[in-house]
């Protein structure tokens, strides 16, 4: 195998299907990660967004397994995989890595709060040191909001001068541009920044950034891609709004749960809206009114498999 | 086997000895579990002391398998089961009981943040619906400080009620003491409130609680044990003062490197010391200075197996 090139674009933390008995769809995924490719967005699977921390190793490894038996192009795809115990993450990144992902998104582990550069460090240079694949690439990835645990500019530092063939990006999902901003700035050799959504998304590219990997991505995937591209162009600030006005609309609920709900219409699929708890599905009129607030900007998703039938 | 009894009593989140290369030591917490058994301490191993979330469950699995054929007495010991993932909190769980665990203790998931009663109830509900066995005990774990997912009283009455047989006690490590007296004064039939560690012990007995489930027991178990045996006696106040005071000494550092540090000077077996990432062990002047201040104490941890040898 060729080593992994470095990731750029619009990328989406694809959304966990699962049955109504709560075990994962591998089906329902694939058809989703298809449809996403096809939108010209990569794919971030076990994010926050698919319900990652949700999902036991052993799942992960067998919707993994599955994605790459049904032919999803892996050079577009990083995977989750940082958890709680090294032991966990070492193994999760191994398989990521022996199935040919492009790359892994790796919390720190998140269970201990405030613990200090010097434990993160050890905790990713354990997994590397473990792992010890010149194909392993790694994008570290900052959510202190969810994770409580986030990464200083100092240890990413720490981390891509240590390893810089390895340590090679990161998702900065802070909610501070002045975060991103400063990761930008550094400009260590061909490190790619992401910004956390895509209401960063113009801002980080007129910066020198990689794209964004974005929730949203989920349904709206195209328009990203579309500001991605024409990022130069003079329609690009009024392209910027009009995610942002999308984006808001999703912000109004749980942003998990209506994403599934949306797909779920979209492909008049019910069991889509299935999450594992400690999330909770919308409410009918949630759901309802939600739906009705995307007719009304007369919202597509073109070409999801599925039936199309907006309402709910 | 016969149904569980209800816990009480003075238990301890067994620290998890690691090898130099970070692999989980079943010899050693077979010796730690026997020693602190014979203190007359209760054990709860995989808590947060226990670096329980820096464990996979494979490896939980491995250890519970080697306490039991070690002859380790489950009918005195909980188990931490509470993961992200359902499916994992649900596999553990299970073989917790089968192995005969007198209960489990249970993190609600605690990635996701800021989510509802009514997800977290759907959590414990999804558990408990799961593993169906009339065996399973239920402690239900409540440390906002770390876990940031909390445990509302509304939350553990709604499940009090719900199921009546399986949740029966609460560790309540909120550190917040009204909290504790609230739980303590629903008086919900033979529940077990323990307070999350030995500072609130004596308050907590006098208000009808079911003992304490603390750090320190790791080495300071007997006398913890003997105010827990005391505390109506005239002394207990002196009793609780002491151990406030030993208490203090040890929240000057990191709790669980300090543990371990001190259980290594004891046993006179460095690899003790050995904590995995995110935490990182004591430096040798914090070590040094931590076992000088035991030794002003004249503090001994009577019976431990291996040889005596206070000096680091």
């Amino acid at each position: 195998m060729t080593l992994p090139a470095r990731l750029s674009g619009v990328l989406c933390p694809v959304v966990t299907p699962f049955k109504t008995d709560l075990s994962p769809d591998p089906d329902r995924l694939i058809r989703q990660s298809q449809w996403l490719l096809s939108q010209g967005v990569g794919l971030a699977v076990f994010g926050t967004t698919s319900e990652g921390n949700s999902l036991s190793v052993d799942e992960k490894i067998a919707l993994l397994d599955r994605l790459a038996e049904a032919g999803i192009d892996l050079s577009r795809m990083m995977a989750g995989t940082g958890c709680c115990a090294l032991s966990d993450t070492v193994r999760l990144t191994r398989h990521a890595v022996e199935v040919g992902c492009a790359g892994v998104l790796m919390l720190p582990p998140f269970y201990y709060k405030a613990v200090g550069d010097d434990g993160l460090f050890d905790s990713y240079a354990g997994v590397i040191d473990r792992v010890a694949s010149d194909r392993l690439r790694i994008y570290l990835y900052h959510i202190p909001p969810v994770a409580q645990v986030g990464l200083s500019i100092d240890l990413v530092e720490r981390l891509v001068r240590r390893y810089p063939d390895t340590v090679v990006g990161i998702k900065d999902s802070s909610g501070d541009w002045d975060n991103t901003l400063a990761l930008l700035r550094r400009r260590w050799d061909d490190f790619r920044v992401f910004a956390g959504s895509e209401g960063f998304l113009l801002r980080t590219l007129q910066h020198g950034g990689a794209g964004c990997i974005s929730a949203t991505a989920n349904v709206n995937g195209a328009a990203i891609r579309r500001l991605f591209l024409n990022w130069r162009d003079p329609q690009a600030v009024a392209e910027q709004e009009q995610l942002d006005a999308l984006r808001r609309l999703f912000q109004a609920y749980p942003m998990i749960p209506a994403l599934k709900a949306v797909i779920a219409a979209h492909t008049a699929d019910g069991e889509w809206q299935t999450v594992r708890p400690p999330l909770v599905a919308l409410r009918t009129e949630q759901k309802r009114s939600l739906l009705a607030s995307l007719d009304e900007r007369a919202f597509a998703m073109p070409g999801l498999p599925g039936r199309h039938c907006i309402n709910p």
